[in-house]
């Protein structure tokens, strides 16, 4: 069996695990294990699937200095954003207890018999129930919230779901001892093994999403990957739904009227926006509109010596260093002039400069306009906001679009960026910076092609969705019915006859 | 260009139409038109749109008469039945009409500005907007109900999506006339013509599916419709979701009770399920398990009885016909017992015979629970209904389970009886039969694979969120935001701060 590595990016230091990739009998195993789970964790209702949400996010906070010791070691993320890192991952935890407890999210409906324009109808009643075990895809740069303890292990678990997580190699022992909290979490509550597991290695993640067991795949990670996965999902005598969560270039546009009001505060933001945790976010702004004139000047000016006054960052993986070293070149070959650029000591391991990069409008080709991941950021100069509508309209489709906006800006071209980005992104953001989700239930999380491949988002209440079904009742004798859909039942909103119902009590 | 053919099933006899085969300059403009229309079909707003739902209702049933007429001699299915469906059609433009002004389909919620346990955290509001234009396959057995006029393109019309339609070959005349009647209320309304457009020929699906501007696909087709569908998608540089109805064997139990107690009423009940329209509906149901006993011998000789004195069915083409014959000799093959089939005059039309097949519960292989599209029933006789659960789980997942149960039946085989099914259908009907799907709020037509490719419902009030997709804003101002999601707004429910609001006014 292979041994499974972890390595050091501050130092690029690998070192065996005691951990071995997953062979096909273990995978079985753990398949036949979380089919047996998904009963339990069905049957243990809303309300106690709660208690356990909640019971994992004290877990996770009571092993917080092991895990974010795990995690530094294995990411080169700093101490302070794997903190929140992992506050947030208990956060999503609690916020979908809150969902549970609420009921809404189950869409209970009930149609009582009644006369129809086609005949006598049947009683009908309709909820949203698990669809059984799914498996989840860890993402190389969220070692927590959007890995083994992350927002889609949240959603999965809360769904009634299990969930089986294919490890990131870039964080092994974190993902183990994240599976770790969440056993205990489960253990204590008198739950079976198979509520959660963790796979390791390339092929058990090709072998997971072929498995009849599994009913739905949720992915963190790139455009190949999500390619990948679709085609074996494809070769399935069952195809299952991927919700693929991938590639994002969140354009800022900054207006002149913003640059001219308040030039130093938007170059402090871009500035954290695009570098912090080493620029290795899927909301990262890869490209920001500046416009000429003074404003714009002194922004890029601002930011620029931010630029050049910073450190080096460490990156995750080599595989993350490369393809960042390679890309800003690319970038730089298509047309794009270094703006700023800092000496850094690059030491073992696998740090970078953060780099600025600048180009006319007229010089923005598609390539230059392609996600870069990491710290680099692409300022685009533009003469004339009316020309930014057709400019953005090259850029790919997005998680989030941005802008600015001041004293003097025209009404309508700002209504026509919203509307541009309201066609091709998921979240358009005033005034501030596209990173630093917010989790809550109005949050979305997803966009068109390449950023998800699908109409669902990832982050937020209505996540939950992706790993539910509907099924419904047809003149159904009370007894058997879910206790969600009898009549005397009022703790959760439910739509009767067609009318929405208020909570009672 | 190719001429369209009709075909009359009911004589066999072919005729060249006045439509041709949709060619790819004519497709480029027909998806030029879509998307240009989409913005208006979304302008027009939630309550405007409810007019255009209500208006076609009102043209289709103007148009009454002539539409039946068309689709008798394109489908050779009943007056009555007809009638029937085109009722159902105008039903569900009005249902999602009274979804529109219900409003809580759009899915509002807010969150204000709030500090969180990471930190301050900025207004988020969120909603549901439509996705763009929609390509729709009609199906072969709804010439309304599911095609031009059918329940998808009521969906996406609800949605703001316009409506690109590839005509089944079965009926492009009535397909045709469908779409006229569209055109004639949207135009009233003063739309242009993009939200409505009709496609011709199997080339012409092909180049839908991959233009651009189309934004996802509905199909009520077979699986292997929905193979080559998905390959089309997947050859896309931005895949787009598919919504696929597709197989469905709709197993029905009876009970030991239930047969002692109503044998005559449920062979009755059955003959219907499985005879009319000529078995060609998707939740027809292809399996019975009848008890061994008196009352399943008098149910079954009531059932014999039936279809021996039945008539012959017209079936809707060539294909079909010679699909059902071959599936029954198939069933025949691999073992399933002619148990009644009547001699039927089959003249030059697309004629069957109804057929009764019947086997013993071990000798139900594989083969013969599989679907047989037409007027085919496989009654699988048991002695304890313990060994039910077993072969239920070997026939293939689908739309509906149904199960008849009676005084003396044990509560516990019906309930996990049940449970069986919750896990292996999208619907569980209980002393009645699949066929005859009500319009409404709890309606759910779907199931796992092969009955749908997703978690999605093709009938019903939810049917409208295939055509939409989640959009936040972040910190908007309030002239930018939708009026649904202004602070004031308290027409629809809404999630304000995580709570469900009741509806003002």
């Amino acid at each position: 069996m292979n041994v499974v590595n972890t390595v050091d990016p501050r130092d690029g230091r690998r070192r065996a695990t005691e951990l071995t990739e997953t062979d096909e009998s273990r995978l079985e195993a753990i398949a036949e294990q979380a089919s047996q789970a998904a009963r339990w964790l069905s049957d243990l209702g809303r309300l106690r699937r709660a208690e356990l949400l909640d019971a994992i996010a004290a877990e996770l906070e009571s092993r917080r200095a092991d895990l974010i010791a795990t995690a530094e070691a294995e990411t080169g993320l700093s101490h302070p954003r794997l903190d929140g890192e992992l506050t947030r991952a208990a956060v999503q935890f609690r916020m979908f207890g809150e969902v549970l407890r609420d009921g809404a999210y189950v869409e209970a409906a009930i149609d009582h018999a009644a006369d129809t324009p086609l005949g006598r109808g049947p009683d009908l009643r309709r909820m949203l129930v698990p669809l059984g075990p799914v498996a989840v895809f860890g993402a190389s740069n969220f070692p927590f919230a959007f890995s083994v303890v992350g927002g889609d292990t949240a959603a999965a678990l809360a769904a009634g779901c299990p969930a089986v997580l294919k490890a990131h190699p870039s964080h092994p022992l974190t993902s183990h001892a994240s599976a770790e909290a969440i056993g205990a979490a489960i253990r204590d509550l008198g739950g079976p093994a198979g509520v959660i597991a963790t796979v390791y290695g390339e092929p058990a993640g090709r072998w997971l999403v072929r498995h009849p067991a599994i009913r739905a795949v949720a992915l963190t990670g790139s455009v190949g990957a999500a390619r990948a996965i679709q085609a074996a999902i494809d070769e399935r005598p069952d195809p299952i739904p991927l919700y693929a969560e991938l590639s994002s270039v969140n354009p800022i546009v900054i207006l002149p009227g913003a640059a001219d009001d308040r030039a130093d505060e938007i170059a402090e933001g871009l500035f954290g926006s695009f570098t912090n945790s080493g620029g290795q976010l899927c909301t990262k702004p890869g490209l920001a509109f500046v416009p000429s004139g003074a404003g714009g000047d002194r922004l890029l000016e601002a930011l620029r010596g931010r630029v050049a006054a910073a450190g080096g960052a460490v990156l995750l993986n080599e595989r993350i260093r490369d393809g960042y070293e390679q890309r800003a070149a690319e970038f730089e070959r298509a047309g794009a002039r270094v703006s700023a650029r800092p000496e850094v000591d690059r030491g073992d391991g696998f740090v970078v400069a953060p780099t600025l990069l600048e180009v006319d409008l007229v010089g923005l080709t598609a390539e230059i306009a392609d996600e870069c991941f990491g710290p680099l950021m692409v300022v685009v100069r533009y003469d004339d906001a009316a020309d930014l509508d057709a400019a953005l309209a090259t850029v790919p489709p997005s998680l989030t679009g941005s802008l600015h906006h001041g004293p003097g800006d025209d009404a309508d071209a700002v209504r026509r960026l919203v509307d541009g980005f309201a066609g091709r992104t998921g979240r358009v953001v005033f005034d501030g910076y596209p990173t630093g989700v917010r989790v809550s239930w109005a949050q979305h999380h997803g966009g068109p092609w390449p950023s998800t491949n699908a109409v669902h988002t990832s982050v937020g209440a209505t996540s939950i969705r992706r790993f539910l079904r509907p099924l419904a009742w047809q003149d159904a004798p009370a007894w058997l019915l879910p206790e969600e859909l009898r009549d005397e039942y009022a703790a959760i909103p439910r739509r009767v006859d067609g009318r929405l119902q208020p909570v009672v009590g």
